[in-house]
């Protein structure tokens, strides 16, 4: 009997290995334990199609920019029908497992029955309704693109910020899984920010309200919570966590998973980097800033700073410094 | 003499440079410097492969969430097999070139002995002893996977965490790599964790030994020491290190590399975002829980909390503050 | 009329939908926002072309790491020609397109004049001058190299941390960057330092000056502004930020985008984890050491340890520690 490819190979070096034993109790460990695999389920949400259709969404939203360069005003219409076709055939496809997925964990035997009408044509509204949001995202992002450019000196021009920025590509994603969560979509919002947050290191769950105007300097290790609310003309930089207080428990010890359990930032505020605000009733309200480093947990009214302690830091001589002029 | 290509090649813009002088001295430099290249060393391991085949062996650990999703009962030990056979003969090869780089390290001359059969031997044996091991690191992530759902409102579904959590691939990776580890497999395990924290923040050493049923939510910005012990049903949040103190140096000044340099946490740890724990000696009691931001370099006792200062913050009007309703 | 592809396509499920509102909305909103697209500008620069010319680079840096294993001492010339030729080729396209593009920004019309022969000249020049360093960046990697050997007690060998360590990987594009970026060459090099920031979480901006036997570990999080001054001998750990106090805005309100607003470090300085050091007027005099998780803005004399507060923690007991030997 083969080890490597049924035909008794031996490796290409000439080492043979007993594959048998092994594949024998790798397929028995993956029939006996039911939660980390998906056996009869071709409809499941496939991540590498979830991220190729949102990367095919930054050519309509940035054209120029991400996607082919050498459009005209006169082959525009062209590319967006292109595009935009592609892109819908795979969200369709994508969002109808998603909700046939959802439906089977409500206990339907899923095995034998393939096919879900009622998923196709509610992912079919829910493809529409997304397609018909593209426009107002266009016009939101404009804004964030601004909010980049005018909230960083380092920048030369907003096209830098579209180029460069990972603040800019991840509340791009986002704004698309926002509106794919709204709309009840199960898995594939989630799917398209954690592979944001992958590349860009900003953790924003789809839930988050996140109102226009808004930038992420830098933001490696921001996390942004799934009931967060955030106001117009906001700026955060790396390393904010704007997350939960406590997880309250039901009467039976498990997690509620619907309160409010994150904070609401007002209009106009500013969060420097690596403060903490947690809770789902914690406002910070319109107009305040919070300085890098602390850690909130209760209100803060409007038009307010928040300092830190000035902590008493202590100097002393280091004997292990090199004296001057010393090179290894 | 040809500046691009061997043929006296203009730039196709017609724009003409002189390299040659420039690959001599660029050639000249890759000769000087024997620290930064190696040449004749086909048997170094190639960081594609092993990334690849640390993609492949997915498969198995989460079959039906990663790769091919048409998977029925039927076809799951060919699956198994095939995806195990093509793992299998990479993972030699490149565990077999990490052996003999080892062995050449000691000073042997590499560059006319190109083979080494008592490499391709105990590879051959690692590679056994790896592929029996994935029973039972698929069980210990089937439990890893629970710990996500139950310490994460955000999660609708066990199925969730394995599609999106970076601290779930994370954890999968590493306990891959620490198996190899501890076959003292060279540069390999390394390769394998660094990869999984570019794409997750997550920074874990792969001699870093973790107990069953461990959750990192969010995940950015952790560091996790190579000589880290840590309990079951511990659970750490993004921007947690987990370091050494200090450097113990020889009496020649050289750094130790084998002591322990890094902390333990004892069963039933709950580490909040952003602490930071320091030291080979350090013990966190079991059932203890670091809140967020602390910095620790001290044991706890088991069954305690660790509270930061209660900071004293300081609210000032912020005379920069837009009035009310205004927008840009 | 075509839903889908130009002929009343229906999906392949059979369901169809009414794209063609969808196209002309999305297109006219396409024309109508100036700030986030870019119609006929073929020579903006391409992040795909410009990371892949930054991967092929990292074949002269480092060869037999990156890029073909199977080098000879006789071949190695042939390697250096052929990537050098192929790089240069692209660089030379990337860099007159971005200077091109720099042009138009001033105002002139892009649309019909889509040859720029001063461009082309002047990014020939940049060319063989960002070719004729690349040895010289070779000589400074090296040092680095040893930097992360000689920093990292899990280290075995310089190898190591040229396979596995994000922080080589990061000052490698870095220096590469800053090159260009001495060079006055528009948008490339923050697109190549901000790809380097997605796969390893550095954040380095291409203006930074860092000399010789620099060692980032780790590096998750670490930001360094664009008006940053490292000396020789320095060591900066994850979630370091080099940042600015605040942004001084010119007489119209806007930011003053020249000023140095980023701090200096002296020779042999190390700051720890997650210290945050602002402002254009801050030194860290030469031998310094910054603790962990400080907070600095002003400026640090020579040879001196500048030590955290040392915090009161609290410990109390945690009544929901689970008793001993507790499973769930």
């Amino acid at each position: 009997m083969d080890r490597y490819n049924g035909e008794n190979a031996r490796f290409e070096q000439g080492i043979p290995l007993t594959l048998d034993d092994a594949i024998d109790r790798l397929t028995a460990s993956i029939k006996a334990d039911q939660r980390i695999r998906h056996v009869s389920a071709a409809y499941l949400p496939d991540r590498r199609e979830v991220i190729a259709a949102t990367d095919k969404l930054m050519w309509l939203l940035f054209p120029g920019f991400c996607g082919p360069r050498d459009l005209t005003d006169r082959t525009l219409r062209i590319h967006v029908a292109s595009v935009l076709a592609g892109v819908s055939r795979v969200l369709f496809q994508q969002i109808s497992g998603a909700l046939r997925y959802e439906r089977d964990l409500g206990g339907q035997n899923a095995e034998f029955d393939r096919h879900c009408a009622e998923c196709d044509a509610r992912a079919h509204q829910i493809v529409e309704a997304f397609v018909a949001a593209l426009p107002g995202i266009r016009n939101r992002l404009s804004l964030d693109v601004q909010a980049a450019y005018d909230g960083d000196p380092a920048a030369h021009h907003t096209d830098e910020a579209i180029f460069c920025y990972p603040g800019v590509q991840a509340i791009a994603v986002h704004r698309l899984a926002h509106e794919l969560y709204r709309l009840d979509v199960p898995l594939i919002p989630r799917i398209m920010n954690e592979h944001a947050h992958s590349v860009t290191g900003i953790d924003i769950h789809p839930g988050a309200r996140i109102g226009s105007y808004f930038f992420i300097d830098h933001g490696t290790g921001v996390v942004i919570g799934e009931t967060t609310v955030i106001g117009d003309f906001c700026k955060i930089y790396q390393g904010v966590t704007l997350g939960a207080k406590s997880f309250p428990k039901d009467e039976r010890g498990r997690l509620k998973r619907e309160e409010k359990r994150h904070p609401t930032l007002e209009d106009h505020v500013t969060v420097y980097a690596g403060a903490t605000i947690l809770g789902g009733d914690t406002v910070i309200g319109a107009g305040s800033v919070i300085s890098g480093g602390v850690f909130v947990t209760e209100s803060i009214p409007p038009g307010h700073r928040l300092h830190g302690p000035r902590w008493k830091l202590a100097l002393r001589s280091n004997p292990e410094a090199p004296p001057a002029g010393y090179s290894i």
